[in-house]
């Protein structure tokens, strides 16, 4: 006898492109991260962000931050100073992550055993 | 003179060790395709997985549902049958997974020309 099942019935839905490079965009190695560190406070030094995100390399760094302004979620401000100072603030597109990215931090906090947020 | 800037007031809030772990996790390579698609219906089978995921090998498909129920994500549920029937569903941990993946929706129909969402 042959299990009645949705599965049968027609093709799942299938997984939308746009989604799928949102996805591949923010979660590539480091990336969530840097998002995430601005989220919390902007604009940044590259030495601040590099100081927030553990374990990466600057030189890896400064290859996720330039895809990311490249992409238009991060833009570079130079102040000219004296000292000229260059520091980094997510666009509004790249804001507009923030309920992704709070989701996910929530999703983690209740499955991967995270401490409580911090302020 | 030196402009006063939060940045300098002390470091921005370290990136949640968790946080990192999820991103890094639904990110990968077509992590997050499956687990939108089984969010949409399940329980579904290996094929109907693959139809609905665009352009990837049967190979990598089992790698990624393996490594989702290695990290408690996806169940793998066999039906005795005749005919045996092997479906993948999420678990309870993956099904939380539905507002992050919402979110993040949402934010590819906003800013990547998605087209609309399909019912």
């Amino acid at each position: 006898m042959i299990e009645p099942s949705t599965a049968d019935a027609a093709p799942a839905t299938s997984c939308c492109p746009q989604y799928h490079e949102a996805i591949e965009l923010i979660g590539r190695r480091w990336t969530g991260a840097i998002i995430a560190v601005l989220l919390t406070r902007e604009p940044l030094r590259f030495s601040d962000i590099a100081a927030s995100v553990p374990d990466i390399s600057d030189r890896l760094l400064s290859e996720r931050v330039k895809e990311l302004e490249h992409r238009g979620l991060v833009e570079r401000r130079v102040d000219p100073g004296p000292p000229v100072r260059v520091r980094y603030a997510l666009t509004p597109m790249g804001r507009d992550l923030a309920p992704a990215v709070g989701e996910l931090h929530a999703w983690a906090r209740r499955w991967l055993s995270c401490g409580p947020a911090t302020p």
